[in-house]
């Protein structure tokens, strides 16, 4: 599992940290880092600060945007304070390590991403992320030093390996598999109701009709395929709405094409 | 229970060290910090290391043996690499957690001792622990730096608070309350990798723009809102060929329109 997992460094200050993110990582058996448009250069504070870890700044990989950093990770997985704008699914770091786990069984990498010393990641770049890990702090002491943030993080996916080798020997490796409010973090609307969910659905397929996207007498798999994700995600209220605004429009669209064509207006 | 556990620093000899201690203390709520006859001392590139946890430099207390450092503590924990002469009880990080939680919840304090940056702590002063913690590392890269190694465990005691507070709270206090991948089932097909995830987002706001549903001159909240929607689900890479023939047939109707109200046909 871990040789799935990079560590993925945003516009980092200061080489020291870098160099001690480096052994932390090798410390937990993970050995690749993304450098995204670093601050710091690799020097000799760094070096000391790898302290026998040098092989991991020497195979780093440097690269201009965290777009790039991640373009092959099936999972990305942010570092984030508490307390943006908008929330975003949440997980504490030994979560994010059950997480790692499953989508490493299923063929995926994945990115920890971590944010500047200064100011961590940007909403831009945290929006790019599939969910948010946040180290429980001290509310009033929360800003970690990077690479004990790396220490930590790298730590959660050790611990999730060694338990998923117990597990393939046979022995009990419950942790985590959960998922309750599974964002962690309080929401701004509340989950659509069933019903709501049904006309949505109902919606979708009409639209998909008008469109012709959806042939109504060979319809396959495809609004069970849409359901499935849409039922799995766990649309809220305010999702919804924004959803069926969209397909109105889909439809407004749809029908004065569709208009012309009965109308053979469109020959040519 | 925090403000039951102190950290006891075993002849320490990088100020530096020192400093980032008492900063992944103070990180997680522990404040209690004991420095047994160190040869650093407190100098200015511990205070910088400790980046606004001082006061823990200012509070510490400095003894000249172990014996006293832990005098009063009922639970004694070591720090120790694997492999000593005569085998110890044994725990791992989390398991100290629940261990010290235990034993602050009998009115007991609790230490976490740690050994020098060369060699750890002797067989003797092992010996005088209730039990001896390893933290899981590479075994080719086993050493790890000790303020990582007290950020590590100060996670977990932070940790095994945070359960115990949930818990006193009559709420459910499993690990996992979060993500893994909550599909719980071997998926049909992978996750989609970011790169193809932002082309598809690229897409979606195209259509949109198509269809008159966003202006991309006030965007407002719209694409946030939609990619934290898709972001959370986690797309597989059918979903996200599912999705993208949707827009194509959604922008091909929508061009049609957009062209016949360009034309002025559609009037009336």
């Amino acid at each position: 599992m871990l040789d799935q997992i990079k560590i993925v460094l945003v516009n980092t200050t200061n080489s020291g940290n870098i160099g001690a993110a480096a052994r932390a990582m090798k410390n937990m058996g993970i050995t690749q880092l993304v450098l995204v448009d670093p601050i710091a250069v690799i020097d000799g504070d760094a070096i000391v600060r790898a302290s026998g870890a040098s092989e991991i700044l020497d195979s780093c990989i440097i690269v201009s945007s965290l777009d790039e950093a991640v373009a092959d990770c099936g999972l990305v997985i942010g570092t984030s304070a508490r307390g943006r704008h908008i929330p975003w699914p949440l997980c504490s770091p030994r979560e994010c390590g059950a997480k790692a786990r499953q989508a490493v069984a299923n063929n995926n990498s994945v990115a920890l991403v971590f944010g500047r010393e200064s100011r961590g990641l940007t909403n831009e770049e945290l929006h790019k992320c599939n969910a948010h890990v946040h180290i429980p702090t001290n509310p009033d002491f929360s800003s970690l030093n990077i690479a004990a943030a790396v220490q930590v993080m790298c730590y959660e996916m050790r611990m999730s390996a060694l338990e998923s080798e117990s597990a393939e020997a046979g022995e009990s490796a419950e942790a985590g598999e959960g998922c309750a409010n599974k964002w962690g973090v309080e929401w701004d609307y509340e989950l659509a109701p069933h019903g709501d969910l049904e006309r949505f659905f109902d919606h979708l397929k009409d639209s998909l009709v008008d469109i012709g996207f959806l042939d109504p007498n060979t319809p396959k798999q495809l609004m069970t395929r849409l359901r499935r994700m849409f039922q799995r995600t766990g649309l809220d209220t305010m999702e919804v709405s924004m959803m069926r605004g969209i397909l109105a429009a889909v439809q407004r669209k749809a029908k004065v094409a569709n208009d012309i064509d009965k109308n053979g207006k469109n020959e040519g």
